[in-house]
């Protein structure tokens, strides 16, 4: 079974939202807003699901899929998530990047155990 | 100025391989393979970027950006990064996903300093 930190995506084609950031200073407050945004998030229709990875330097990459760019448009325009998305630019991020992109081809490897 | 762990990628559109991964146990053979290989990628044709991120948990995000499917195919194809994708498979992970991806928009935030 594919372990639990990988989004369990369908065959392509689908959509992936790539969020790299790096933060200024520790904070709080956004672990708990992380963690609510990724609940919210599994909440909306067309949620895929969500890949994550932060390194001790501050710098993260978060990977959400979706099935369409209507989805991606309508969790932008979440309210909630919206506020979120401000607190990150007044207080944690230092820059950002995102990158909306259409996944054509997918592949997988798993060890036999 | 965009802070080094970013990619400094073009508009739109471009491509995009997302690589998710599950390490096994540490080995100190992998860092070095894989400084290697974001040595030797960066000098292949289509070639525009990547960012990596990776906690403490073994597992890891790699996205590369190109500019071309052919130029993902021939960076795949290569043959000293052929040998260590399969000393991946054989001793460093324990599951990977990779996706392929068309990058259709983007959007960046830069902290005022």
């Amino acid at each position: 079974m594919k372990p639990a930190v990988f989004a369990d995506t369908p065959e392509p084609p689908y959509y992936a939202v790539i969020f790299s950031s790096l933060k200024t200073e520790i904070d709080p407050a956004y672990a708990d807003a992380a963690m609510r945004m990724v609940q919210l998030a599994a909440q909306q229709p067309g949620y895929l699901g969500v890949e994550h990875a932060a390194g001790a330097d501050g710098f993260g990459i978060t990977v959400s899929y979706w099935a369409s760019l209507e989805a991606i448009a309508a969790w932008r325009a979440h309210a909630e998530h919206a506020v979120v998305q401000q607190q990150g630019r007044a207080h944690w991020y230092d820059h950002y990047e995102l990158r909306v992109a259409r996944v054509e081809r997918g592949a997988s490897f798993e060890r036999n155990r």
